[in-house]
C-alpha cells in the first residue's frame, strides 16, 4: 500500500527538460528536522522534501486544491549554512497559487506542490503540513502515535466519460486513482457506487474519494471536501466509553460516555450470560440495548465535535469476551463454563451498517483480537497503549473492574491471566459501598491514637475536620456534601489506614480496643465508626463492618494470587514497574494499594495509574492501523495462564488474603507498615506451613 | 485454490510403512474412462484413481460420512487385461463402510476413500460418483458444462475446545479445514459465526461447511447435511426468468418466469429511464419492485423444486444495462442520453441480503459483467453460452428484444453493437398486434394466386382453413381458439409471405390489385385482409395495414443495419452461421426471418434459435465459476460498436428497409424469393445512388 501519492504528473520533468539548467543542483534545508541536500533544479518543493525524507502532506496530489503543502520559505542569514535568500530561489507562484493561499489566509507561505527550486533555501514545514502527524499519549511511558490510519481521503481528476469509451464511472475512477495515487486493485462499496455518478457530474469530474485501508472505496464526493472522523469505543461491562478523533490530526475531538444499558439485565459478566442462556431472547435484547446505546453515543459524540455521526468513518472496538460477542450477536453462554470457549479470538473487520450501527454508510467497524476466553479486546487495547512487550524492564499492568485482568513481563515474554475480583473494589458487597459520586467518601486518614478518622466525600474540597455542622455554623465552613456511603478507593484507603491504626490486624481480624469509642461490637463481630451519625446523610454512624473486610480481602485475595501465579509461571521475582489501568486505578493512591498488598512490592514512584487504557488502545488501533497488526500479534504471542482451574491459584488465594506483613516481601513499605505488622500472627504461619508442606 | 481435497490423513501410510509390501505395485484400470496405470500397494482407491487423472467425488473427505466416492468392481476375464479378479484384491470393507453402503441400498459397491488396493483391479466409476461432473447443454454448438460452482460444501472433524487451548472455535475449524481440506486464508460471514459454536456441539464437533469460492464460510450445520442450490437469472424488461439448479450435479431442479413488474413504470427501457429521471421516488418504486419479484421468484423456484429459498447459496444475475442499474439501486439517468456512461462495467459480487434478498442468509449475487452502455450482462450470458469467440467461423448472433444486441466474429476478433429495434417485432405498434397468447396468429400461409391467407393461432392445432365455423359445423372441427391478434413470429410470416405473394413490393409498398378482395383501400392507403370477420373473436377483419409494414420494416430495417454495420467494421464479407437468441428468435421460422431481410444471408440450415441464451449464459456461471473469468475476460474483448451517433448506421438503416431483391446478396434465397423481386423498384435504386454519391 502507498501512503503518498506518486506525483508524477507534475510539470516538472517537461520544464526540465526545456531548461539549459537541468543539471544544476541546489540546497534545500528543511526545519525544524535540519534534514538537507542538493536538490535538482526546478524540482517541486514537496517532491525534493520527500526525497530528503520529509514527508510534507497532500490530499490533493500537487491539484491546487488542498492547500495542505503549504511551507515557509525562511530568508536571512543562517550561521551554519551562510546566506540563504528565500523567495527568488523559488519560482514565483502562479496565479492559482497565489489566489489559493490568499482564501487560506496563508499569504506568507508557498505551497510546495507548486513552487519550484531554482536556489538555495531553507524551509520550514510548519507542525499541520507535516504527513505523518503524531500525538502524543500521556501514559507510564509517555509516547507517540503516529498518524496512520485506515480510513484517508485523496482529491482526484477523472477523465470525462464519452461516446466510444466503456470503462464505466468506476473503471474511469479506477484508472484515476492509479494513475494520481498508485492505488490499485480497488473495491467500491455498493452504497458509494450508488452515489459516484452524481458526485463526478456534481464536481464537474473531480471528487474527493475516501478509502479504507487503502482497498475500498467508501465515499466519493462531488468536489474538494475534506473530513474524516473515526470512533474508538470501550465497551464496558459497567460503562461505555467513546472517543471521537479527527483521523487526519488524531485530535480528540470529544469523549463521551454513558451507562451500559445491559446493566439492567445483569450487574456483572456471569450474570449477563446467563440471561442470555435463561431466555430465547435474552441475547436479542442485550444486543439491542447495547447497539442502541453505541448509536446514541456516536451521536452525541458527534454533535459536541460539531458533525453527524454519519461523517464517523470508521469504528474501533474493544470490550471484554461477554462485551464482543454480544455486541456481534453471538451467544456468550461458551463463556459462562469451562472451556470458556470464544466463538472467534482474531480481530474482525465488519461494516458498521451490518450490525446497525448508524456512522458513516460505508465504516468499517475494526474490533481488535482478544487472547482467550477471559482476557478480552480490552486487555489488548491495554497491551497496545502500554506495549510492555517492547520495554526491558519487568512490568506487571492491573485492570481492575469486576474481573482483574493482569499482565505481566516484558519484551522478552509476556503472560496474561484473568482473576474473579468481585464488585467489592467497585463498591459492591461493602455495606455503605456506594458508586463514585457526590457524597462518597474517597479519602482516608485515621489517627493511629485516637482510632478518629478523617475523611473526604466526592463533591466537597474540605476534609472532615475541617467541617462546621448545625444551623449555628457558618455558611462557608459547613459541607457541600454529607458522607452518603464509601467508593472504591475510600474503601481501599480506610482499611489500609484501619491496619496502619492497628485497628486490624494481618489476618484482618477487627481488633477490640476498649479505650476507643470508634471500635464497636456486636456479639462477636466487630465494625469501625467511619463516620459519625451527624456527618452523614442518612443519620446513622457510617460503619466498616468485619464483613467488609472480608469482602475485600476475598477480592484483593483474587487479585493478589493471580499476580502471584503469573509471577511463578513466569519466573519473575520482582516488578520494576506496575500500571494501574481502569477508572479504578486512577483514583487510589499507590501506596494504599501496596499497603492492603493489592500488587505486589515495587518503588512507590514506579506505580503508575494510566486510566482507561483499554479505550487508549482503541484510540490508538483507530488512528494507527499498523498497531492493529501488532494488536493481532501480541494476543497470539502472549501466554495466558488459566487461573480457574490452576490449583496453585487456590493455594495463593489463601495467602493472598493477608495484608502484607513480611519486610523481605515488601521493602518498599518499610517505615510505612506497623511494626508488629512484620510478626504474623500465628494462625496465618500455621496456614502457610501447611501450603509450603503440601 | 483448492479444487480437491488433500486427504492426507488417510491411515494409509501408516499401514504402508508397517507393511512388507510397501514397494509392490499393482494394475488399477478405471472405467469408463480406460484410465490405468500401477499403483502402490494399499492405497486407496480414492487417492490411486486421482493419481491417474480420475477425480471420485467426496465430500467428506474419507471419513466415511457421506458415501459420494461408491465404485463398482468389475470382477471376470476381460480380453484386453486378462483376468482380473475383484474383490479379494482389495481390502475387505470395514464395519462402518458396510453399514454405510447399506444404508445407501449399495452393498454392491465399494467407498473408494476406505478400499485399498491388494492387487490388479478393474474398477467402474459410476456417473454420480464422479467429480468435475458435466451438465450438457443443447444450443447451436451442442456443448458441456463442467460442474465447478462458487459454492460448496466439506465436511470436517474439529478439535473439541480444551481448556487451555485458545483458538477460539472459528480458529479450531480454521485448522481443520486447513488440515483436511487445504483450505487456507479463510473469512467467515458473521451469521455464520453466530451459528458456528452451537453447530459444532450439535454436530459433536463434526460440521458441514459452505463455502464460496473456496474463500468465505457462508455456512456451518452440525454434522453430515448435504445440499447447495443456486440461481440464475435473467432480468428482462419485460420478463424476468429464473432457473433453479443443484449445485452439486448441475441439474436443473425448477423454471420459473414472471412479468417485471416494472412495466407498469414504463413498457421499454427509455420509459424506465424517464420514470427515474421524473420522479424523486422513481428509482426507489423500481428497485423495491424489481426485489419483490424476485424475491416471489426464488420462493416460488424453490417450492417447486421442493426446498426454501433460503437453501439458495447463490444466484448469478444477468440483465441489460438499465435493469442491471435499477436491480443495485444505482440511477439508470445516465444510461438515458450520450455518452451512456455506465455506473460500472465490471462483475460483482455483493451479499444478497444486502440488496434485500431473501436467499440463504450468507449467499452472494454474482453480476456478470457489462460491454458498455447499451450491451449488458444479458449480452455477456448470450456470449459465454455459445462461445463465439471459441470457434473458427464468422458468427452472427442477434438476441431480438424491445432492443436488439447483435454479435458478430470468432475466435479471431468479436464485435457487438445495440440496435434501436422497437417493439415491432414483439406486436407492438402494429394495429392488431398482441403478446403470444392463446388466439394469437403465429403461422400464415398466403396463396399467391388468391391471395387468400391461411393460418394458425396459437391453443389451435387446426390451420383456419380447416375451421368449421357456425353452429351446424361439427363441434371437432370448430377452433378452440378464433383470431385474437398477431403475435411477433406472425407478423414476421405474414409479411414475408405478403412479399412472396407478390401483395407488396420490395420497398413494403402494398400493391393494388383489383382481382383481389383481399386487398383494400382506405384513400390512399392499403390494407390486407388477414382474417376475415367470421375467422376473428371480434368480428371484424383482421388487417395488415401499410403502417404495420412500415413499423416491421423500420424495426428490420434498425437490426439490419446493425448487423451491416459490425461486417463493416470487423471486415467480414459473409457469416457462416447465424444464431437467433431469445424468446423470438425461438418462435420464428429462420426461413422468413431471411426472407424479410432480418439477417444476412446464410444457409438456411446453418440458422439455429437458442432460446434463453442470457438465462443459458447466467446458468453457465453459476455452476462454473471458471465462466465468470471468461465472461470478464470476453467483456473488455469484445469492441462495441456505437450505433447511435455513427453516420454509416444512418446510412445503412435507410438501405435496410428494403426486402431483400437482389440474388447477389441473398443466393441463399434463389428460388424463394419472386423472380421480380430481383428488380429494384426505381425509387429504390435512386435512394441507393444517392446515398452512393455522398
Amino acid at each position: 500500500m502507498t501512503d503518498q501519492p506518486q506525483v508524477s504528473e507534475q510539470p516538472v520533468d517537461q520544464e526540465q527538460a526545456l531548461d539549459g539548467n537541468a543539471t544544476e543542483k541546489h540546497l534545500l534545508i528543511l526545519m525544524p528536522s535540519g534534514r538537507r541536500g542538493m536538490v535538482e533544479h526546478r524540482k517541486s518543493l514537496l517532491e525534493a522534501a520527500r526525497g530528503l525524507g520529509v514527508e510534507i502532506e497532500s490530499i490533493c496530489g500537487g491539484r491546487l486544491t488542498c492547500g495542505k503543502c503549504r511551507v515557509n520559505v525562511e530568508e536571512g542569514s543562517f550561521p551554519k549554512h551562510g546566506i540563504l535568500s528565500g523567495s527568488d530561489h523559488l519560482s514565483p507562484p502562479s496565479e492559482e497559487e497565489s489566489l489559493l493561499l490568499a482564501h487560506l489566509h496563508a499569504s506568507g507561505g508557498r505551497l510546495s506542490c507548486s513552487a519550484y527550486v531554482t536556489g538555495d533555501l531553507l524551509v520550514s514545514v510548519p507542525e499541520e503540513s507535516r504527513a505523518h502527524k503524531q500525538v502524543i499519549r500521556k501514559s507510564a511511558t509517555q509516547r507517540t502515535i503516529e498518524i496512520a490510519p485506515a480510513v484517508r481521503q485523496v482529491y482526484v481528476q477523472v477523465d470525462e466519460a464519452q461516446l466510444g469509451e466503456h470503462r464505466g464511472d468506476w473503471g474511469r475512477l479506477q484508472s484515476a486513482l492509479s494513475a494520481q495515487w498508485s492505488l490499485e486493485n480497488l473495491t467500491i462499496d455498493l452504497l458509494a457506487l450508488r452515489r459516484l455518478q452524481m458526485a463526478l457530474r456534481q464536481g464537474k469530474w473531480a471528487v474527493t474519494v475516501t478509502l479504507w485501508q487503502d482497498h475500498e472505496v467508501i465515499d466519493v464526493r462531488p468536489g474538494y471536501e475534506e473530513g474524516v472522523y473515526g470512533l474508538a469505543v470501550d465497551i464496558g461491562s459497567t460503562t461505555v466509553a467513546g472517543y471521537l478523533c479527527d483521523l487526519r490530526t488524531g485530535e480528540l475531538l470529544a469523549t463521551e460516555s454513558m451507562m451500559n444499558p445491559q446493566v439492567s439485565f445483569g450487574e456483572d459478566l456471569m450474570s449477563r450470560v446467563s440471561f442470555a442462556m435463561s431466555r430465547s431472547d435474552g441475547l436479542d435484547k442485550m444486543h439491542a440495548a447495547i447497539l442502541d446505546a453505541l448509536n446514541h453515543l456516536a451521536a452525541n459524540a458527534a454533535r459536541q465535535a460539531g458533525i453527524r455521526a454519519r461523517q464517523i468513518h470508521e469504528a474501533v472496538m474493544v470490550g471484554n469476551t461477554t462485551m464482543i460477542h454480544i455486541f456481534l450477536g453471538i451467544n456468550p453462554e461458551e463463556l459462562g463454563g469451562a472451556p470458556f470457549a470464544l466463538a472467534n479470538r482474531d480481530a474482525m473487520d465488519i461494516k458498521a451498517r451490518e450490525l446497525g450501527l448508524h456512522l458513516h454508510p460505508g465504516a468499517n467497524v475494526h474490533i481488535l483480537p482478544a487472547e482467550a476466553g477471559h482476557v478480552g479486546a480490552d486487555n489488548v487495547g491495554v497491551l497496545i497503549a502500554e506495549e510492555p512487550y517492547h520495554q526491558d524492564e519487568n512490568i506487571l499492568i492491573v485492570d481492575v473492574g469486576t474481573n482483574a485482568e493482569i499482565d505481566l513481563g516484558s519484551r522478552a515474554a509476556m503472560f496474561s491471566a484473568s482473576s474473579p475480583t468481585g464488585p467489592a473494589f467497585e463498591g459492591g458487597q461493602i455495606s455503605s459501598g456506594m458508586r463514585a459520586a457526590p457524597g462518597a467518601i474517597e479519602r482516608v486518614r485515621i489517627d493511629p491514637v485516637s482510632k478518629i478518622a478523617r475523611f473526604r466525600v466526592i463533591g466537597e474540597d474540605k476534609w472532615s475536620d475541617e467541617w462546621q455542622i448545625g444551623a449555628q455554623a457558618p455558611v462557608e465552613s459547613q459541607p457541600g456534601h454529607l458522607a452518603a456511603g464509601i467508593c472504591g478507593s475510600g474503601i481501599i484507603e480506610v482499611i489500609a489506614e484501619m491496619y496502619l491504626a492497628g485497628i486490624i490486624n494481618s489476618d484482618g481480624r477487627i481488633l477490640p480496643d476498649p479505650l476507643s469509642e470508634r471500635i464497636i461490637w456486636d456479639g462477636r463481630k466487630g465494625a469501625y465508626v467511619l463516620a459519625t451519625a451527624e456527618q452523614t446523610t442518612s443519620g446513622d454512624p457510617l460503619l466498616i463492618t468485619q464483613d467488609d473486610v472480608r469482602n475485600i480481602q476475598l477480592a484483593k485475595g483474587a487479585l493478589y494470587a493471580g499476580v502471584k501465579l503469573l509471577m511463578n509461571r513466569s519466573g519473575i521475582q520482582s516488578v520494576d514497574k506496575i500500571i494501574l489501568a481502569g477508572a479504578f486505578g486512577s483514583y487510589i493512591d499507590p501506596k494504599y494499594a501496596m499497603i492492603l498488598g493489592l500488587v505486589p512490592d515495587c518503588s512507590l514512584e514506579k506505580i503508575y495509574a494510566v486510566g482507561n487504557a483499554a479505550g487508549d488502545g482503541a484510540r490508538i488501533a483507530l488512528l494507527n492501523r499498523h498497531k492493529r497488526q501488532e494488536a493481532q500479534e501480541i494476543a497470539h504471542w502472549i501466554r495466558y495462564v488459566e487461573t480457574a482451574v490452576d490449583p496453585d491459584f487456590q493455594k495463593e488465594f489463601v495467602d493472598a488474603m493477608y495484608l502484607p506483613h513480611r519486610r523481605d516481601a515488601y521493602p518498599h513499605l518499610v517505615g510505612i507498615l506497623p511494626e508488629r505488622a512484620a510478626i504474623p500472627d500465628q494462625r496465618g504461619e500455621r496456614r502457610r506451613r501447611f501450603v509450603r508442606d503440601q
